[in-house]
């Protein structure tokens, strides 16, 4: 039994607080919000106590490991917090913003043994995972191409997108994350073409909406990723890997199972309407992986170095958007 | 809030348990079988209590409701207590597999005026249900025909198929009960083949594994039902309607998401292996419903009289495989 | 090299001279037609002579075959004159709309020695073709349940369907004739059910617009057939087979590639338009596999006596309406 | 009626000659080949004569137009003897492999004043001309993004790829010019990656095999195309436009239409062997179009300028791989 404590309490706090009530093997002990009340609602939900300082999880022998939710400028500290008291860290993507900080951060944690994942949850879905499967058994054979779509639905408000990092670090990460995970490879090289199409402010903030990244590999396989923040029918994300023997795809997956034929045409369920009910089964799913390392003592599925690699290639993808140029991702972490 | 006890504590049992201990305004309180050790176990891993007698259910001023789980052969005995003691019942079907004691039982918590649920957890698909909107909403037009598939995926146990009532009142019978529901109508005569095919002994006891029903409504509509035991391929549920305007489709839904494209065939994943993967969630959306009636003091979704009409279609295909001859259904209940 | 002369300029009748004029391996000679004009309009187009009177087919040297696609009535007659003369013979279905007329004549031509054929285009849709052979190769295993659908897209003209025997021997019969072809057995019994739905006038000349079939074949597999006349959604063929191994489909044919995903749904193409347009590839294949039995000296691939068996079928479905029976098919030919 | 002559009589010729000789507005008098006696093959088969010298046919009175279908390095000089001929010009891409050629000979061919149109046959997709009409109509809003694949399927010969002008020239030229034709735009910028994956010696004469490509469009929309030459399963073409209020897409078509359902997979056709199979329809619809245009003294659909800017796009790709920049387009024609 692994006893918990949580800091965050926003929308992504609750989801995480959802699950850890429901794993049978965590004992969810504690959650810290810089809102006491937003804390004190979400424990109460879930038979958790709120905490109202950080020291309440920091200095605390009755905590095994802490989920580290709250915002993205936290991330860092709180997983030195963590590397000192000696407890296990889940923490959120990205470690920092900021890749020198995040660079110290990991070499701080390192140093301090403690296990630490960061929390890529894509990797959980169950479809991407075949792909990851049928890659690494050699059953489509040699890896050609990859190709990543991440849209939608709807442009996060502009408060956000403001203090989010850019479309490379915040949405495409996951895909460039995913693309590493996929290839076993590290891409050498990135290339990225990005416009600011469904609201003008973007631009003015130095962001983008629309782009698309091309990946080179080592062995000379082939990733190209579109994502794109607005669309208008839904949150899209599908894989396809093409190999020597065969090509594998993780589909488009429609929100419901009815379809109806009149007249010409022929109308079906389309695409979940928001990211959250495409991707909801990852976060359990990543929880539980977590867990299990902590109670076999095993390796963490998803360590805070993979993080820094993929947060490098959107890095190096928003260097492109500007140089024009591809550019050398730099892993010297 | 509800205070629930629970009959039965096998397999779909311990379904309704977990939904039990799940809904917010259920308070789970007892279980009770015939083995109490099964009881003591479920009931700790719910938090609710160990009955060790049906009085400890039926002689209770601290229950509202109580669900009916038990084997089929107490069905009908468990209604009449129930009624006895004023408490809801939400009861598996079906009520009785002998009609006319199915009947008597209806008369009598009739009578007793308590709130009774049959159920019928197929009406909560999600998808069935958009169709029966379809149809009642006027959408597709006049209706014309209905298609009903329900295949395999594996012979139940052969004792369990003796006492089952036949394959017509115990797999068909949940689709005779769509074909009402979604037609809003009731059939005035059904013609039914049937062939043992997958084991001989089913023959041997006078029933059948494969089967075709057709059933005429008053309206001139008409529709096709297909059960079959045993596929090779999980479990195949899927439902069309065809108005006078369109057709819609209720469709067969695969086990993942994943496709592979190799030499000159692509493969998917298949169906779900086993009926519960299919059909889960009905369980929940059931026991909502029935909580709902009780909370909001409405009717229950499913009458125990709309049990006896489905059942009473079963019985006309059961006559009908032994006359050849198309039967009328005697819905004098 | 094949001399064929074509009897009937209609629809129909054009579709087969189109054929005739581009098969490699047919000498397309003459088209006789009871209206001249029509004839000379459609020989005029193909290379080929108008003949103003049968003899000039029945009484020539000059020929080889004959493709009989005039009116229904004729077909019977047509048959025997080409019986008469020694011509090949390739009919369109049925031979004459009653059984015992079809009887007499399939005897009288088989007693002549002439390689005959009747025009069972669909058993030459490729789909349905790779079913047959999906069973008979025993790749599905033991076969259980056959599913056939044909339904629309428009009511044929009340002309055209008071002349046509009923949909049983005029749209059913087509489908009972895959359904003994697929499954390699001749069912014993059938039952159906039917309604006048889409015009009441159907009803007053004793005919049906849809309609749902059952079969018994001796092995005690099943088979269920639903034709509509009438759909709003264009012309849907589709086939299910269910064998203890495996279940094939011959899919429902979507008129086009495109796909719009917008708001919450995802709109295709639908079906075809017309039956025509679904199964026109058939046409030319079901002729070039009777030319090449008459260039090789082989069995054409589909006797008159095939013709009559389904036409059995259709009879005994008809009664089955009206006695509210199973029937028995009677194949004492 | 328009008289042609076709030059060319290898594989595609013989495409060509077969729809010539059936399309009814034309006269199909003459092949020319460099082999006089494939070009007396083919001619036989389709009613025309063989020309055994070029002067028969741009030295003749009794012609309209010429179709060159000849070696990609016989283009060129060929459509100056048909401007200096008068003689209408249907012309296979390229118009040169050198851009400087390509453009002198267009500005010769436009002096003269006769018709003439490179044969992007692609345009003339049924689907793809559905995606353009979607964009062009508005109905899908702004465009933001498209996504163009090209695969397999399988490496030509490394003969016919030494004299291609590499991946881009030969594969990739005719997904950017449906980019631009979809779109409307012509791109700015273009960046490209490749890899030699299927065979040593592609990377030895300095092309490839696995190519992404990046297109940036004035508007701001952006395009990726996939290009690779050999798959393991079959010939893949498909396209998808993404606009602000939709996204419409050209789907893989599947060469049939069984599926198989067996223990926990499901098995369907894949996708056309050959790429020829895959687009056939359009080669027709190209000629038809052109011939469309003699009739009615119309314009060309793809005027020999549309295809410059075209391979235009390839260049820079194709400068882009060696640079490691994106390039920009240069489109002073």
């Amino acid at each position: 039994m692994q006893r918990f404590a949580l800091i965050g309490a926003g929308f992504i706090g609750s989801v995480h607080a959802q699950n850890l009530a429901s794993h049978p093997d965590v004992d969810f002990k504690l959650i810290y919000d810089i809102d006491p009340q937003r804390a004190a609602g979400l424990a109460s939900q879930h038979g958790a106590k709120a905490a109202t300082s950080l020291d309440q999880i920091f200095d605390n022998d009755d905590l095994d490991a802490v989920f580290i939710a709250s915002s993205t400028d936290s991330h860092a500290q709180n997983l030195r917090y963590a590397a000192d008291a000696g407890l296990a860290a889940l923490v959120e993507k990205p470690i920092d913003l900021d890749l020198e900080t995040a660079k110290s951060t990991v070499a701080y944690v390192e140093r301090a043994g403690i296990k630490a994942m960061v929390n890529f949850n894509r990797r959980f879905d169950r479809a991407h995972a075949e792909l990851k499967d049928l890659v690494s058994s050699g059953e489509i054979g040699e890896l050609a191409l990859l190709q990543l779509t991440s849209r939608g639905p709807a442009l996060p408000p502009l408060d956000y997108l403001k203090t989010s990092g850019g479309q490379f670090r915040d949405q495409a990460v996951h895909f460039f994350d995913l693309a590493r995970w996929i290839s076993g490879q590290d891409p050498v090289r990135v290339h990225a073409f990005g416009s600011a199409l469904s609201a003008p402010e973007i631009a003015e903030f130095g962001d983008v909406d629309t782009s698309i990244s091309a990946l080179a590999f080592p062995s000379g396989a082939l990733a190209q990723i579109d994502c794109v923040r607005h669309t208008n029918y839904g949150y899209d994300e599908h894989i396809e890997v093409l190999g020597s023997d065969a090509m594998a795809e993780s589909e488009r997956q429609r929100s419901g199972h009815v379809s109806i034929l009149r007249g010409q045409a022929a109308q079906s369920h389309g695409l979940h309407s928001n990211w959250f009910d495409r991707v909801q089964p990852t976060y359990a799913a990543s929880l539980g992986a977590f867990v299990q390392a902590l109670e076999e003592d095993g390796e963490v599925p998803i360590s805070l170095r993979e993080g820094l690699k993929s947060q490098a290639i959107a890095q190096a993808a928003t260097r492109s958007i500007s140089s024009g140029h591809s550019e050398i991702v730099d892993y010297s972490l």
